[in-house]
Order: C-alpha cells, then sequence, then structure tokens
C-alpha cells in the first residue's frame, strides 16, 4: 500500500469527511500504482522521486473545475478524470518529455456520489496506467459547491533537449500531428441539444482525448522539431504562441489542415473548429525545411500545413492563394 | 519577464477574465522571481527545472480553501498567502530537502477585489524570496464559490538522504524544535470573538508561521534525526504518524512540552494546545540515543520530550509519573 495514502487515512478518517472523501481516499489506496520512478519513501511529508541521471524536471499544472471544464450532465465521470489527467500529460509530451509521477488534488461537494467517484478515479488511473506513470500523491477537500481538480504532472529530459515554442526560425516548416476540431465538435453538438448525452465512441477526441506522449519523445529524441506545442487552446491560439515565443510569424494553408471526422454517420468537421477549437492534444511543431519528416511517426499521421515567416503576422491561405490574419480565438470562443 | 506568466498573458488577456484573474497575472508577471533553479525554458507547455546532480526530487502538494483554512474577515490576505506557501515549505523542511520551485494555482470568485490579491501575492512571494524559491508556475481559474489556492513545492535532497517518518527505533530520543500552541491559540481566540481581528504580531505564529527550512536541512545534513515529520496536524497526531510508519509507541512527558507565548499581555498557552494544535510548523524528530543533540540547531531552540518504544502506543506521562493514552486529535478538532 502506498505510504502518502496510508497516511492520509490515519489523518483524515475519524474526523467528519464526507463519505465521497473516504471512498475517494479508500479508492486511491487500493488502485494507485507506484510508478517505477517513486521512491520507498513516497508521500511522507513529500512524495520522493527519482529522476535519470542528467535529466530535468518537467512541471505542469492544471484546474478542472466543474461548469468551466466539464458538466456532470455532459461528461461521463470516466471522461471527466481521463480528461483532466490527458491535460497535464500532453503538456509533457510537448516538451518531448517522459512523465515521472502525477498528483491528484481533489475538492468534493459532500453530495456528490461515490459512484461518481468512483467513475472519476477509474478514468483517471486507467490513463495513468496506459501512460505507464503513478498517482504519487495529492490532497483532498470539501468543496462548498461544485467539482475542483488540480493535476499536477512531473516529467523529465535529457538537460537542454526539452523541445520550447521559442526555437522557430524563418522558413521552418510547420507540422501537425492527427486530425483537428473532433473535440470542439462535441461542445458544439452537447451545447444544441443541452439534455442529450453524446456516445463517447462517436466524439472520442472529445472524451478519452489521447495525449502524444511517444510521438512528442520521438520528435525530441531524433531531433527533429525546432519548436512545439500541443494543441489545448486551438491551431490559431496555439500556432501564435510559437510564433509570439519565438519573434516570428506563420503562413498556413487552409485546404492543408486535417479535419477530425466525428459523430454517426462520420463527417467531417468544419474548417472553423479545426482552426479554433481546443482540446484535441495533437502536436503541433516547426522543423527546418531540410530535416526529412516522415508521413508518420510512432503510427500518427504527420501533415505538413505551413510554413514560419519573419512577418510576425499569422496567415491563412485559402485555395484561391488570398491570405487572411489568422487570429488566436481559443477553444474559450466556445463556452460564449 | 518569467517567459510562462509572458504566455499566461497571451493566452488569457484578450478572453473575459474576471479583473481579478488579470490583476493576479499581471501581479505575478511582475513580481515573480524566476529562481536559481528555473531554466530559462520555464512554463512553456511545462516548467523546466534543474537539480543538482545526484539529487532526488520532493514533492507536496496543499490545498488551501476559504472556510475551510481560513477566513477572509480573521486572516489578512498577506497571511492566507504567507500560510498557504508556509504549508508546503514546511514539508520539504520536514524531509531535510531544499526548496527547488514553488507553483501557485488559483481560484478566485469573480467579485473578489484587487486588494485582497494583491496582499495574498505580497504574502505569497515575500515568504518564496525569504525562502530562496522561485514561483515557476501555476494556473488560474475563476471560483464560482469562495477563494481555492493549490500549492505545489518542489525540493530535492541527495538521494537516500530523505528524512522519512518511518525510521524511529525503539529508545530512540524525541525532540522539538520551538514552541507549540500559538497558531491555536489564534484560532480559539478568535472563535471567541467572531468580529474582532487579532493583531497579527500578537500571534505570529498563526498568521506569519515560519517553516524551519534551515533546521531541517542541518538536522539532515548532519545524520541527526532517525525519523522527522513537522508539526501541522498537532503533536498528538504528528508523534501518531511517526509511531505508525515506524511500526513503534511513544512516551512524552507533560512538563518537557515547550508551551507557546501569545497575546497582549504575554502568557503562556495551555497544555491541551500544545498537544493537539497544528499548524506550528516546528520540526518533531527522533535520533538515537547515543547521538548527541545540541540545545539550539539552526538558531532553533530544540528540546527533548520523551522517548521511542516497542509498545506501539502513544502515552503522555505527567508530573506524577502517571501514564496516559494520548490520542490523535488534529487540528481539525478546533474547526468543531
Amino acid at each position: 500500500m502506498p505510504p502518502f495514502w496510508q497516511k492520509c487515512i490515519v489523518t483524515y478518517i475519524g474526523f467528519d469527511l464526507p463519505s465521497t472523501e473516504k471512498a475517494l481516499i479508500s479508492r486511491i489506496r487500493s488502485q494507485a500504482a507506484r510508478g517505477k520512478n517513486v521512491v520507498a519513501g513516497i508521500g511522507d511529508d513529500a512524495a520522493v522521486l527519482r529522476l535519470p541521471p542528467g535529466h530535468q524536471v518537467l512541471v505542469t499544472t492544471d484546474f478542472t473545475l466543474e461548469g468551466v471544464h466539464f458538466r456532470r450532465d455532459w461528461q461521463p465521470a470516466e471522461s471527466v478524470g481521463h480528461r483532466c489527467l490527458a491535460r497535464g500529460l500532453s503538456d509533457i509530451a510537448a516538451m518531448g518529455g517522459e512523465p515521472v509521477a502525477v498528483f491528484l488534488s481533489l475538492a468534493l461537494p459532500a453530495s456528490l456520489s461515490q459512484t461518481w467517484v468512483d467513475g472519476f478515479m477509474s478514468g483517471f488511473l486507467a490513463l495513468a496506467r496506459k501512460s505507464a506513470v503513478g498517482l504519487a500523491g495529492g490532497d483532498t477537500a470539501e468543496s462548498p459547491d461544485g467539482i475542483l481538480a488540480d493535476v499536477v504532472v512531473l516529467g523529465s529530459v535529457p538537460a537542454g533537449t526539452a523541445t520550447l515554442r521559442s526555437g522557430a526560425r524563418p522558413g521552418d516548416r510547420i507540422y501537425l500531428s492527427g486530425e483537428l476540431g473532433g473535440a470542439a465538435a462535441a461542445i458544439r453538438e452537447m451545447s444544441g441539444k443541452p439534455r442529450g448525452r453524446l456516445k463517447p465512441v462517436d466524439y472520442s477526441r472529445h472524451f478519452f482525448p489521447e495525449p502524444r506522449l511517444a510521438l512528442g519523445r520521438l520528435i525530441r529524441q531524433k531531433g527533429l522539431a525546432s519548436a512545439m506545442i500541443d494543441i489545448s487552446d486551438g491551431l490559431s491560439t496555439d500556432l501564435a504562441h510559437i510564433c509570439e515565443e519565438s519573434g516570428m510569424g506563420a503562413e498556413i494553408r487552409a485546404e492543408a489542415i486535417p479535419l477530425a471526422s466525428v459523430g454517426k454517420p462520420r463527417h467531417e468537421v468544419e474548417l472553423e473548429l479545426a482552426l479554433h477549437g481546443g482540446e484535441d492534444y495533437e502536436l503541433l511543431f516547426t522543423a527546418p525545411r531540410q530535416k526529412p519528416i516522415p508521413p508518420r511517426i510512432a503510427g500518427v499521421p504527420i501533415h505538413l500545413i505551413g510554413h514560419i515567416t519573419r512577418s510576425r503576422k499569422v496567415l491563412l491561405i485559402n485555395r484561391s492563394g488570398a491570405g487572411f490574419d489568422l487570429r488566436p480565438q481559443g477553444w474559450e470562443h466556445f463556452r460564449k
């Protein structure tokens, strides 16, 4: 049994915890894997983690709030658990890193059902297992209103090799993995029919997005990318981040942007969703023109969508060759 | 300017953030120190941190919730900011670690005043500076109700040297730094007069507790302790943690427990508060009998309060030599 949660039991049980919190701790206690990087002393006053020699630490933290990042009537609990971990793992993938350990802090309303908590933990832990990373600690509290999760993912990279956003240079080509717009399409569908749930299998990119860990790691190991970011806020926003950090501009071709297929029957999403919808967790990267980039890496299709310019502007080029300013319109756009 | 927050600006400003959130980000942007361990690539998709060679990573996460850990009418904003960081730093101290970087995630109600946010950040950043640790990232969100902070502190120790809770052996002596009960005394005072604030200078242990980083580090470097923990939940609970993890029991002498002096005029707290009141953030450690422990370490008085036994029970011995079961009654006790 991981000593951290053992400690939680001693600390918390005995006080008047809501039953959900007891259930949570007990579920974590029985299911959390220690993970290969977690030293035996885990979770004493702090967790103790081992890094490979000569590596640096990557750290990312993400809040997931009910009503902002999910709705209980839209996403099943398993999906909420999966998605809040996927966000952090995707950040590690975008640095070319290897996940080392995850920490989950949860504030839960006293009225929350044990079934929901169990579902959440199932989704969370299944993705952790799949990503070969252990849950090494966290915190719990009673929330006065709504569910709140704060997920911390620690990763590692050999010192000096993290793939940053700031390395894009004029003439570099811009590549994108997978397809875009699938996650935003689900949000749009659900906004249109407030009481109807979608089938996760028809919109898997939304309900169970796959962080591109193997892809990011290969890109970093082979030194393919000059800059990299994950698509969490939407292509228009995330490409703007690369340009901003690199002091560059970009041109991308509308017809080169891979559109996701969603729903039943399957249909392609509109370009608008692929440009501005977020949470697809694909990787966007730039590479020098002379660097050969294979059409698939780690089994994921790679698309050439444009190139970096000196202009400091981001242009979308349509079929007829006309260019339009592409303004960052991240996923928050869809919440309005 | 730290690139992470630069990115936050680009990401967040432009959407309809509550003004408090904008103020928070802008305040962090102008004031956050990068810290010596934070590599230039910080806060890209993830922060990149450097560890000394041969070190392991320590990680601790702590929720601080309005209404549970603080009340806006009890603690000034500066104190709330200070205390939520002190909790994490104290955990690092209890492992004998060196803090490497801190991460602050804040969910704030839209109605919160900028003055409060400024005060909070002042308190938080002042303690970070004093502890020579940089704020390396985090997340912000709008909270539907009440302020919520999740603080992550990363630390480091030379591999294999973290001082765990599990190393206490029969006959080891039990030592305590500083004085106890000062923090709980403030809570009791404030519970008694609901609308009156206390002067922080009269109850500094509550409003501005001092994590014992230098002390913890020296204890680890000199190999003095067989086990160590910080007093966050109260002596009775935290000593029980050491006994539990070490598979041991303990006897402590009531008259040996150092009682804090608080208030105006100054007076000693009752034994009850020193036994069960938490959040004093002193260090409790055990050491083999033959190990000489100086009366002060890193300027902090060290008190011998008892010894470890094989019995698996924790006994409190009174002046007349009678022993009583000391049940864990952590600080939550005071909230009832």
